[in-house]
């Protein structure tokens, strides 16, 4: 799918019209507020191969879990983001035939997504089979200050022909879910009434009760003047239209405006809904499409402000960089703590659940970086909010006195993956959730979290890793059995390194931070022991002593941590041997063939080093890199991001843009061959740390900024800003010299290429850029 | 459950009934001939627990996979012995009022399954809500003469009151099976038709055209009379009953004898359906139901006097080993080639598929020593059949040039098991199925089925170990990485030692065979290479590396084999330190927790040892019996008696005791906690190998027989009868002594004790049992 869509710096843009990628455009060209999504379907029939998709944040649906073979401990369900109501909908029948581009002459086609102003247009010319051409143009948008509307402008001019026009508007709540594990329908309709001016379809999920109202008011204008709103209302179950027959003459322009208000019980009584979609509808109307669009369009001016990050001299890596920053800012706001981000947001079905290890491991940093600090604090509070559901998670597995084990994929706290290899032995997502309080720490400056909140999870983190470790004889020394790392083309291996790691980095961190607790505030410390029933001499024993013992495979030949045990076993063979057909190996090789090869998916010893990079030499960072990175074979999302920080640090400046490259257009050149299925939202925050902390070297230290910068050949200028405890600052790149300014907030202490620099606000500091 | 059922030599008998176990027992005494089985469920209606099962030979759906996360490689259906027409209902209207155990008090209740004649039996009296009290016997058998027919006697008397009793039998084909992975039914009814004298059936299922017929003919007696034989008829989609309405008389017994055809077009055209049935019925009631049962009473005779194992001194044993031998006689008759032993048999839905590698390692004994060689040879030529689809499997997973990978489940030869752990990795199998073709020869000394087939299949299970295993670096040995062995409680380990032990034998066994083919019969020979592409030299040469450098795991300090690689860093605690509460450890452990545990659930170092005690000494066999004896927890139906056969041959009789009633006795006394799913039937072929290769000590040596019978403490006398090589065998073990006998057939050398012992036909050889 490489070159499908045109490289622009603001835009998607689709020209001309491949059934074959319709879907992959569909997600592609999604849009959302945060509260709500939906792909870039067609507003008219559309007979072709599509996947319908409208989501509502918080809604989602307990499927029944579906397994060949069930295993204790699994859970009853898999949590699911559902596809909701269709309300984009308008049909179009033209002398008494459907407008429908599967059956029709297409020319002209042109779908376009508008980064900058959060817009989805589309245009084009068909031809019917009856010979009546027709050109069309839509634009459609999410409001971002009116959250629960959406809003569509269609028109279509008769180009060869006058006769009769139907426009049907209607709202659709009688919609499937394509991922439903018994073909069950998850909503049923609680009510419709169509009326000749504002129409409305209700319905609520059949477990949980979510409840959520359609609403839709429209107005119709011929050549620009509007003639009628009184349209034919017809409805039935779960649906309702209004039907306006018009007298179409060739050449003149017919437009609808649809004005949509969606509500759910998520943010409303259900009471609340009528009144609620009317107030709403009413000021839509008022300001009409293009004054609500105006509005619409200042509030991403002021995001892209914040975020933006400006690549010169090379469009495709642009666009891709903005394509991610565009689709992290429609799929999570941070405004609301119950939320968090869905690996494919609101682009998708795939998947399920909307909190994964991915929100802790590449996500916060962007959020960090670019959002008021109680956004990352949300996010963080999100899992104290879970941990009693943890704890009975371990509970179930068999574990005790306050162990924890944070769900793989949750929606509620509550686990609801159910593959054995990863719900019970990818036990990692544990050490990035404590990873988090560390990184948000390091980052704010926050201590409060820590002691408020943060020390109550990792004392249970901290006692699920004394409990899931054992002592071996053979070896005397604490061994860790039977568990999946990052790299899932590994299943139920020995001493993965990067688990091993984490967990004793976990109770190293969660030890000083006692300690120092005890130490600065005996009364707290005092209380959290009580609330904890925490043993102190008792457990810090053992956890130190796991501290001194943990077993780390390593080969001592080339000097490098090894994935796991045994690991050299395998036949080692660069990937890029592979042959071209048999990539992604996750769709051409069995599941057994994949494992026993060297193939890594994401490379877990390189994600530990880049946890981790402070307490490593970059001399070791560089033999693992060096091992690893041949045989990595990308086929997780998450993988690339990562390889291009730890590239860019050790000047392999050709590699790493390689990666950028697979990072930021993972799913505009469609790598993974998967995108149909909807985006990868959560790496798009490593794609945003792969520009600001791979090409820009951002990291902290003590409290204080560092950049590195280093830009790729093809690149002329990078520019990118950071929020950092409360200031906001800009840093643009050159091939020649780097220039640095605090564009909002007091004056700092900042490091570039390892000087230290004092900066006044709105002051500038330029220097050379070193030699590699 | 253990007591449940009352011991009896012969006998399988519940007194009293108690709910809660009517599904166990139902498994328990269920019936079948070969062709058709049938659970032990009620003919009256019955509207408490229950599992209602008809099975037919041959007949199975293939229902789609169900699985939570799709694998590359796994099969689109999963092949399942089905529920079927519910022939032997026959309901009960007493006084308007429905004979239903679930709403009556029930006294005397016994249900007998009489295992020496075939035949199961019912009676109770039940006193109805309205006071009515009747005494029921019933008796049902599946013809061992007429393999369609299934015969029901069913008498009722009133005992305290004379009123309107209305007889409905009935044939139902609108049923359900329990196992159906999305709750589809998988029967359509093709036509039904009531007539006053015969009524039919008819359905088919929804994919693969399988069709059946059911056809029945009744006749009522009251107080030993016929009284009519036109009832009214009725029918409606798939289901037709006769209704007669009796005034019965208190006292009186009325009684009715079902006879039904059942066929299939597994046997039979569908156009000869009617014809079959009616001449069958015709027959059947011409002989009537006692002459019927008569007949079928002298094939059960016959077949015991091969078959039987008689226990003396311990009822339980006595009843459990004729529980065993009973039901594998009633699953597999050796007749028809394109049949084998399904897992459950006859009595359940669960596991589906009619084909594990329990044939091959478990089932074939029994068949060798008791059966014509046919027999066994139609097992061995079952796989035969089935090499062409072992190799597209194989493909399918990778492997080429003729390699073949015989599924771990099948029907007919495709894989149908959709678990990677099992399905990809537990290639064992391939073992087992070569493993059986040495069995066969060495038992039968035919050596023309290896010449003919066997080579064929032992090449395409060598080419595939020799692509499955690679070469390490580290170890300058080869290894086999990713694979389950028969202990299913470890998963995707590396190096277990019973596969890498078995593929080498695999690889040397063939070579070996080719030399000999290549010297004996070199046009053989040659047409063999031309039909495999056989690239004698650089095959071989590849085989023979690997033969010379497989990497096997050890112990040197113990001295043991190690089950697999790493095995010693786990915590090493014996299983009877494991609290009852948790057990079985697989309805109560989490996967993981059971995987990273050192508990095995069959021992496949011992395993190995069985299958190749010829290769090793007992001094080692001992030790490693010692290391893994008691970390086992049997949870597998085939783990016990491999044990039994180990420890009769060390000495270790009580625990040989032990175990063989844990395997004779695992259904009857529902060790695992399963048994309302339907028998064991394939680990009952381990239990006969328990007692004539462990407390008989049977081996086959150079052609030649071997016995060093032991009998436990328990028993006063252990006898039973082998067939071998055209003669048959019978050998009496009492505690001072033991006899040997030829039955049948001409002179042959044996030995007893390592004594060589030269018998002429109805010779008795007798001595002294050794001090052990």
């Amino acid at each position: 799918m490489k070159n499908y869509f045109e490289n622009d710096p603001w835009k998607i843009i689709e020209r001309g019209f491949d059934p074959r990628f319709n879907k992959a455009s569909e997600s592609i060209c999604s849009i959302g507020n945060g509260r709500m999504g939906q792909r870039a379907n067609f507003e008219e029939s559309y007979s072709g191969e599509k996947l319908q998709g409208s989501y509502l944040a918080g809604i989602y649906y307990p499927d029944k879990t579906r397994v060949g073979w069930w295993k204790v401990g699994y859970p009853e369900y898999f949590a699911k983001v559902i596809n909701s109501v269709n309300w984009i909908g308008i049909r179009w029948v033209i002398n008494g035939e459907e407008l429908d581009l599967k059956n029709c002459d297409v020319s002209d086609f042109v779908r376009e997504l508008d980064m900058k102003r959060g817009l989805l247009t589309r245009s084009f010319t068909a031809k019917l089979p009856g010979g009546e051409e027709v050109k069309v143009r839509t634009r459609r948008f999410y409001s971002m200050t009116h959250k629960d509307l959406g809003l569509i402008d269609y028109s279509l001019e008769p180009l060869n022909f006058s006769g009769k026009i139907t426009i049907i508007p209607y709202l659709d709540f009688d919609i499937y879910n394509e991922d439903s594990n018994y073909g069950e329908q998850f909503w049923e309709g609680t009510g419709q009434r169509a009326d000749i001016d504002r129409s409305f379809v209700q319905a609520k999920t059949k477990k949980l009760d979510f409840e959520a109202r359609a609403t839709m008011a429209c107005r119709v204008f011929a050549g620009g003047d509007k003639i009628m709103e009184s349209f034919s209302p017809a409805d039935k179950e779960s649906y309702v239209e209004h039907s306006l027959e018009v007298d179409a003459k060739q050449g003149q322009v017919l437009s609808i405006h649809k004005h949509v208000c969606i509500v759910s019980n998520y943010y409303y009584d259900t009471g609340d809904f009528e009144k609620v979609s009317h107030d709403q509808l009413d000021k839509s109307l008022e300001l009409g499409f293009e004054k609500m669009l105006e509005k619409h369009f200042m509030v991403w001016e002021e995001k892209w402000k914040k975020h933006d990050i400006v690549i010169e001299g090379d469009v495709a890596a642009q666009q891709g960089i903005r394509f991610n920053i565009f689709h992290l800012n429609q799929t999570y706001t941070g405004e609301d703590p119950r939320l968090n981000i869905g690996p494919k947001g609101f682009t998708g079905e795939k998947y399920g659940g909307s909190t994964y290890w991915d929100t802790e491991a590449y996500c916060l940093p962007f959020y960090l970086s670019s959002a008021d600090k109680k956004v990352a604090r949300n996010l963080l509070k999100y899992r104290f909010n879970h941990l009693g559901k943890a704890i009975e998670n371990a509970k179930k597995l068999g574990f005790s006195a306050g162990a924890a084990l944070y769900p793989m994929v949750t929606m509620n706290g509550e686990e609801c993956h159910n593959e054995w290899e990863i719900t019970f032995e990818e036990i990692h997502r544990n050490a990035a959730i404590a990873y988090a309080i560390f990184d948000y720490t390091r980052y704010t400056g926050d201590e409060d979290y820590i002691v408020k909140y943060g020390l109550e999870v990792l004392i249970a983190i901290c006692r699920f890793w004394a409990q899931r470790v054992n002592f071996s004889k053979p070896k005397q020394k604490y061994v860790m059995l039977g568990v999946t790392g990052p790299n899932e083309y590994e299943n139920n291996i020995n001493n993965n390194w990067y688990t091993n790691y984490a967990a004793v980095w976990c109770l190293r961190y969660t030890l000083e931070n006692l300690e120092k607790l005890k130490k600065d505030d005996h009364s707290a410390f005092s209380k959290l022991v009580i609330k904890t029933s925490f043993d102190e001499k008792k457990e810090t024993e053992k956890w130190r002593d796991i501290v001194e013992n943990m077993f780390f495979p390593t080969d001592s030949e080339r000097d490098i941590f090894l994935q796991q045990e045994g690991f050299l076993d395998k036949e080692i063979k660069p990937a890029d041997q592979l042959p071209a057909d048999q990539l992604p190996l996750n769709q051409n090789w069995s599941w057994d063939r994949i494992l026993r090869s060297c193939y890594i998916k994401q490379a877990d010893v390189l994600q530990g080093l880049y946890f981790f990079e402070h307490e490593f030499s970059k001399e070791e960072v560089e033999r693992n890199f060096d091992y690893y990175e041949p045989i990595t074979v990308h086929e997780s999302s998450l993988s690339p991001c990562v390889h291009v920080i730890h590239a860019a640090r050790l000047n392999k400046m050709n590699r790493a843009y390689e990666l950028y490259l697979r990072t930021s257009r993972l799913d505009l050149d469609d790598y993974n061959k998967e995108v149909d299925e909807g985006l990868h939202i959560t790496s798009m925050g490593g794609t945003w740390m792969s520009v600001v902390k791979g090409f820009g070297g951002m990291r902290v230290a003590d409290g204080e900024l560092h950049f590195n910068p280093k830009l790729p050949d093809h690149w002329t200028a990078c520019k990118f800003t950071v929020l950092f405890r409360g200031r906001l600052i800009r840093v643009s790149v050159f091939r020649q010299h780097t220039e640095i300014m605090i564009i909002d907030g007091s004056t700092a202490t900042l490091w570039l290429f390892g000087q230290k620099v004092v900066l006044e606000p709105n002051q500038q500091f330029e220097t050379n850029n070193p030699g590699r």
